[in-house]
């Protein structure tokens, strides 16, 4: 065997991620077919945060690093699996299980290379870098859309309110003022059409 | 409407291309449980260049180019669809249709934004510079390696000898010497094991 123990790390965690096609997202494509998984999700994400960030407040994101992160940043749900926004119950549990879950996936690669993943994804979680709150307003952005696409299916099904929903696009606001101010557009046509429910009194 | 046409073209671009998610390629899951999608493919290769720039000949890839090129390089498939790289018929016709397909998706941006997508599209389908390069390397390791973990089954269903999968794994050889060695042990062993048949006399 000619070749080196760091390519058979990296061709490992490669092979591994390849299950992330099966984790599937409470979000439902954009014409509700079917829900999403993690690998498109990232995807998506992605490409979006290329062609939004002249929308970004901040002049001057490290776009490669805004992409790698987003590229990653639901790589530990392969073991963790996906904890739906508005579960609070699964939420409590959310971080000692991706915690682990990021050891575990992340320690595959070569040791610097899964250092840096996990940074990249623990900056991701606390919002810890411009880069980091950009990547996550894409994040934010993209489910909220995806339920405003499909009439708010996800989101009568589960008998969500539009204060929960603001309040969780709120992330999105420290990123990027057009995008905040659309979503809350969207929200509020959301509640105009009966896709959203309006606020809890 | 407060909102700026440049962000309505933008939207419109991104949920026209949630269309990839059903956009299904020849390739299988590496368990061989079903086809693999344009979107998942894009993710995974883009996921896979990030972690083996390090076996890429040329030492000074910009790497975000080569990132934006595989995350977008079969998004003209939304409108031609996916032609298999062994399907002769299909590929006499290839061009054509992604050239159209390419100018109508691409050109639901604002257009300097198009023009860019549509360049390094253009590259990467021509080779023309390291990045596209290696981009295309990866594009082409990636359905090698997916063949091999399934043992082979879409290589078998099609009848495809080794002289073609070599012969296709070329496209690795500019850009990566380690990894067309890796490929070629790939290929060598897959003949051993049954998965692929030898060449053609």
């Amino acid at each position: 065997m000619i070749f080196t123990t760091r390519l058979d790390e990296q061709l490992t965690f490669i092979k591994e991620i390849d299950k992330l096609k099966d984790v599937f997202r409470n979000t439902l494509l954009m014409d509700g077919s079917r829900h999403e998984n993690d690998a498109e999700h990232m995807w998506h994400a992605s490409v979006a945060a290329i062609i939004l960030v002249e929308h970004a407040d901040n002049r001057s994101l490290d776009m490669l690093k805004v992409i790698k992160t987003l590229l990653i940043h639901d790589i530990i749900e392969v073991y963790a699996g996906d904890t739906y926004a508005y579960d609070d119950k699964g939420n409590e549990t959310k971080d000692a299980r991706e915690q682990e879950a990021a050891r575990n996936i992340f320690g595959l690669l070569p040791k610097e290379q899964g250092c840096e993943f996990i940074r990249l994804w623990e900056e991701f979680e606390t919002n810890a870098t411009a880069e980091a709150c950009y990547a996550k307003a894409l994040d934010t952005f993209m489910p909220l859309w995806h339920n405003f696409c499909t009439q708010g299916k996800q989101w009568t099904k589960h008998g969500i309110t539009c204060d929960r929903v603001l309040k969780r696009a709120e992330k999105i606001k420290s990123a990027s003022d057009c995008l905040w101010r659309y979503s809350v557009k969207l929200i509020e046509e959301a509640v105009e059409k009966g896709y959203l429910l309006p606020a809890a009194n």
